[in-house]
């Protein structure tokens, strides 16, 4: 394949994640120090920051402040949620992203980001082929729920389930110093697939983690949760349960938001998130002294707690797709491979981007127990591996020193 | 003084923190080392264990796992909430201690915990002198809050600090990352003093704190509050707003208890916590995208991010009660005096039992703007020293390696 040589656009999309710009930093110091690579622009709110022309100067930025990129949490060029129209119906955004590349003669662009991202990722590429403009296109992988297709693992998911299962263990220790019982109900994120509430497992691998754990996988049965707290309950005086913000009954309702199905008459609405609601209910129905505690933004941002394989990983994935775009590579997503037969070894795959966008990869259900409220040693020895090594983060005064970028905006 | 030999008794009381068991750990280990304390007890969820004859021997524990207290969470000889009677009215409680001291050949007494606790070390340490059995007794302050007379600061104070800055200054890069507006709402500990809430200033003044933060020491007035957050709302399109758990209307009603006493309208009864309902309110008023986070026991468990500073200091308290005890001293609380003039120098200073049971110390108003809404540059003063320095935790599968003890009961 020929060389190619033009500018490149990065772009962060959809929820951050702890080291979304450690793949961006990845990106980023691999397009600067390509020769072919003329200059590289960084987008505003991903896709918004083309179709707006807000674009940063990367080449403008000090070195040092992208190089912290690694240890910042959410995404330091700003993020969207933008859902980009199908081509077929509406191309005005597509012919608008066409002239925002030919502007600045971007023959790269590198979409960072989760489910959604690789769909508009895809359909960008798709688009610029049909029309004969040549732009290599590539997704970097993020997403914290880990639900991307093909790949073993998406950065970002590594960082949230060390952050969790070492909540968990701490909170484990915090929720049994009494010798009066208690029930300690965890709420993780997740709406559709269970893999950061199953990471919960990991503490209880340690030996401090929930005696329970509820993923979307398994349809919720109320009567069937109260029956499992009370009985551990009962047994050992305490019992801590993690459960998945996308718990939902037979019927699809989602728990967090339907009207309670137990047949012991609790019909009435509630206000507050998943984790107050089910704490109401033990409440309720054990009279035992009960605490909620939602993970909420803490378990995504968590830089200070992030796995330092998944910042090495992140910036790997973010380094192969600059690479393999030069090398002639476009219309695909850098996925990880991973072999754990004899310790663990992580590389990058391509994937075609048609068959990443809009797939969710959820738990197996046979790493769930057969009770479906637990998780079993395969996803231990999945999971165990992905959250080792520690963050490298910058300190200045005992707090984390993020990275500051200039953000000079292209003209 | 003569040289008294005997055995001592360590307990442990009140709400946990992250560093409670480095300062039990100081006390043990030189306890262990002393020639003439002849065994040393640890007491099962603290004056419970006394009077339930449920104490731990720390000499049979392995010294390995004992110095891992210091990187261990919440309370390792378990904690309680038991209020000792006045002996004036009702002496049974202290008739039952002295029988188990006379039993063990117990000699020294260390308590360690907040206000409540060092009430019932005082009252123990009276009742003791009253009776003239000769026996040293010295309270071990901890409390995340920081509210305990004397002391410049209290162990656990500076942990729940920094972790609360730490969380605060990622979350505000998470909550600003797209370029629709956010109010975010954090809800930290503290009933009546304001000091935890107090440390999500030291984000700010990193360049990443919230914009307004709320204190029991201000009585609270809904509509300044709303008028607060409308205004920076609509000036940068985002607002972070930290709030004590104990904020309260001029009345004195918790916020969180009371109807909303807002003039527009909003009369209704919420529940959930104080996050999740200011966050309800803020939604109403301005139809921006809200979220309340509350921080929970996190805040109070997170070893993980616990403060160097705080964990030598911890240590230096135990280790200080049992040489001041063998010394000869009685009826104190090791507490701290800093030196901020010249660096900082944090030096053990004994106080009065008497003088330190029962009384609140709050965040000066000297130290809070006029407004309301925020700290001042004394308290960036005093409490950024407080959290310096990291943890020296040991991991284990990239997880916390937190201390198993044996737990064996003497007969």
């Amino acid at each position: 394949m020929s060389e190619l040589r033009g500018a490149c656009i990065i772009g962060q999309s959809g929820g951050p994640s702890a080291v979304i710009n450690a793949s961006a930093y990845g990106a980023i110091r691999t397009a600067l120090d390509s020769p072919v690579i003329t200059k590289v622009y960084g987008a505003a709110h991903g896709i918004k920051g083309v179709l707006d022309d807000v674009l940063y100067i990367m080449d403008e930025e000090d070195p040092a402040e992208l190089e912290l990129l690694k240890y910042t949490p959410s995404s330091a060029l700003g993020s969207c949620r933008y859902k980009i129209a199908d081509p077929d119906v509406d191309d005005t955004d597509y012919k608008r992203i066409l002239e925002i590349f030919k502007k600045y003669d971007v023959r790269y662009f590198f979409y960072n980001g989760g489910n959604d991202s690789m769909d508009t990722c895809n359909k960008i590429s798709k688009y610029m082929m049909k029309v004969g403009y040549e732009c290599r296109i590539m997704g970097i992988p993020k997403t914290i729920d880990n639900d991307l297709f093909g790949t073993d693992h998406c950065p970002g998911f590594s960082s949230a389930a060390k952050y969790i299962a070492t909540s968990i263990m701490e909170v484990y220790h915090d929720a049994r110093v009494y010798d009066t019982g208690m029930v300690t109900i965890i709420e993780c994120m997740g709406r559709h697939a269970g893999w950061l509430t199953a990471a919960a497992a990991l503490a209880s691998e340690m030996g401090a983690g929930p005696d329970l754990i509820y993923l979307p996988e398994v349809d919720f049965d109320m009567d069937k949760f109260l029956a499992d707290v009370t009985s551990i309950y009962n047994k050992q005086g305490n019992c801590i349960v993690a459960v998945s913000e996308g718990i939902h009954y037979a019927d699809g309702k989602f728990v967090s938001e339907a009207e309670v199905q137990a047949t012991d008459g609790f019909g009435h609405a509630q206000l507050g998130g998943l984790a107050a609601r089910l704490a109401n209910i033990v409440k309720e129905k054990t009279g035992a002294k009960v605490r909620g505690i939602e993970l909420s933004l803490l378990q995504r941002c968590a830089a200070h707690c992030a796995s330092g394989n998944d910042i090495e990983e992140s910036f790997m994935s973010g380094k192969a797709a600059v690479e393999n775009a030069i090398a002639g590579i476009t219309d695909k997503m850098v996925g990880f491979e991973c072999d754990r037969t004899n310790g663990y070894v992580c590389k990058t795959k391509l994937f075609d981007l048609t068959s990443v966008a809009n797939y969710e990869k959820k738990v197996p259900v046979e790493w769930i127990n057969e009770e479906g409220n637990g998780l079993l040693k395969p996803f231990i020895d999945y999971a165990m591996p992905l959250i080792q090594g520690e963050t490298g983060m910058k300190k200045e005064n005992g707090l984390p020193r993020f990275a500051h970028l200039k953000k000079v905006v292209a003209k």
